[in-house]
């Protein structure tokens, strides 16, 4: 980026917040020298923290509020009482334009049902989805939706296809990314009606769309395409049993290593390889969820994440206002209302 | 097992068909020393391989059979014109009660389609499921459905719930295994109709059931519970996004340990240990996908695995029929029908 660029941060919003939330913005700071902070939260916590870190602070401006949403803060209750908390005042941000987007590692459900009702969702986008990044054979791949919607129609996983397209192009940088919908099997019979339905519809658009097909649930991992596109139910089960898979791996490989002399003696000698491997699997350099759909840049980070992981989501932030994400959706989106929406039973 | 039992192979299923499957009979035999074998396939092919194996043809009987079902058959083909094939034929001789129970490594649709016309379901009984183990932190899981009802209601899931824990109990041998709903989230409102509806009617029912509550995708691989339910949609893609995501670890760790000499070294310390690891994750130990609901026992071979992964899928049929598995299923599911079913609308 060539000029200055603002990201609202919820300060109060993780495990570790504020501590965390600051300690990541200065990585952040390192790597992206251009960018300023809006700090929303309690300034007398944020404040002393802030004035040991003479050069974030002076990128740095403190939005005071007492109010914090909590994690166990249903949507509904966030909806109606939060709109004054941190993480409400730093959505309110982007929506006034004073920040390019935002981050915050706050109660998911709450960010979404805020971000929603304050930002609106672009024009022809039924409901926002969340998206994320996931390492694979080939490199990364981008998967939606991971938990806004439990339950999607084929216009929704239509869209989500589009969302995730662009996102791949402009953020990713993928010159013609490659876009699979989830499913039980490759081929045109299986899965549900709204999946197949999603898929006659994905093949017979006009957008220049690279339609791969339905995929399985090992291609994920293989690579087998740039974008994953599935409702958020399906969705956030895999990417947790991916999770917990590595843990589980990481876990066997950690007993095997300490099992007997032998092993001890490999693992001094492999270290430097294995912390490689550690490195290409730690879910830190995947943090920072993206809600799409919005008339703004919202980032989720994991709420247990630490400062090098708050560090990436913004980073993630920085990337889609860099790159006008959210322009650029709205272009694909109007040429794909060009076509008419059929209904499920039609395009089966 | 202190009686001879008969297990039913369908000898031509599978990629390596049929030396894969008479050399799997074969390592059975060795484990497992009262059981005999219905070899169902083309005598011709079969009776070369088995004269190379005394002990083995001493405990065989070849069933001759030309036909074969392809593995690009539609389920509804295989019904039709699949009846006199070796995976029918097995299945025949199960319903004849010629054979304890069936094992094939053929066309799953195929296999569930035929099995659930012959065999039909275990009264009380909608749809019959695949269950299969995993591998965990606290030791292994059972998994359904992994595939063969794409859309459940709530009942579906309740008789998975059952048919899982009488499962656990007979063939695990635990004593009072818990059961988890794999959903998006711990608490009570997470989720689809459906799935809570199932949780409302299993927190309520009268058996002796232990279950748990709602579980998210991370808890698989974690051991959080015994036995996971879920639709077989969602299953399907957890149980292959858990087995792209080792095959992507794996891959990177054989990347590390072959990056520098230091890291060779370190390999050849540790090698024991580790391949330790790769057992223990090793898909041929959870090879046998169990079919159940079905009045009679029907086990899936992956298509791809060795003589030792089908060696292991005759070993799960042998459990089963060993611990009358299907008759304990029928007198749990007469109790659970003791209490009437509830709407989903009225469960919530």
């Amino acid at each position: 980026m060539t000029q200055p660029l603002t990201i609202a941060l919820d300060a109060m919003g993780g495990d570790d917040a504020p501590a965390m939330v600051i300690k990541g913005a200065n990585i952040a700071r390192e790597r992206h020298p251009l960018v300023h902070f809006l700090m929303v939260g309690d300034e007398r916590r944020i404040a002393p923290v802030l004035d040991r870190m003479a050069k974030l602070k002076a990128v740095t401006t403190i939005v005071h509020t007492e109010e914090v949403i909590g994690n166990d803060t249903k949507p509904s209750a966030a909806l109606r009482g939060g709109r004054r908390s941190s993480m409400g005042l730093a959505i309110e941000a982007v929506h006034k334009e004073r920040a390019a987007g935002m981050v915050s590692a706050g109660n998911t459900g709450a960010l979404m049902a805020i971000s929603k009702f304050v930002l609106k969702t672009v024009p022809g986008i039924d409901r926002p989805a969340i998206a994320s990044f996931f390492p694979t054979m080939r490199g990364e791949s981008v998967m939606l939706d991971l938990g806004a919607n439990i339950v999607c129609d084929s216009n929704n996983l239509v869209q989500f296809a589009v969302m995730g397209e662009v996102f791949a192009r402009t953020v990713l940088g993928l010159t013609r990314p490659s876009i699979g919908l989830l499913n039980v099997g490759a081929e045109d019979l299986k899965g549900h009606d709204e999946i197949r339905a999603a898929s006659a519809r994905l093949r017979g658009t006009n957008l220049p769309i690279k339609f791969h097909g339905f995929i399985e649930g090992n291609d994920i991992p293989e690579g087998t395409v740039d974008v994953i596109v599935t409702d958020g139910f399906t969705g956030n089960i895999a990417l947790k049993m991916a999770e917990g898979t590595v843990r589980l791996y990481s876990r066997f490989l950690r007993a095997a290593f300490t099992s007997t002399l032998m092993a001890r003696l490999g693992y001094l000698f492999a270290r430097f390889a294995l912390n490689r491997v550690k490195d290409r699997l730690d879910p830190r350099h995947y943090n920072g969820a993206m809600f799409l759909g919005l008339n703004g840049i919202v980032v989720k980070s994991h709420g247990g994440t630490d400062a090098l992981g708050f560090a990436n989501a913004i980073g993630v932030a920085i990337d889609m206002a860099v790159n006008h994400f959210n322009d650029k959706i709205r272009g694909e989106i109007e040429r794909l209302h060009a076509v008419p929406a059929e209904s499920p039973a039609a395009a089966v």
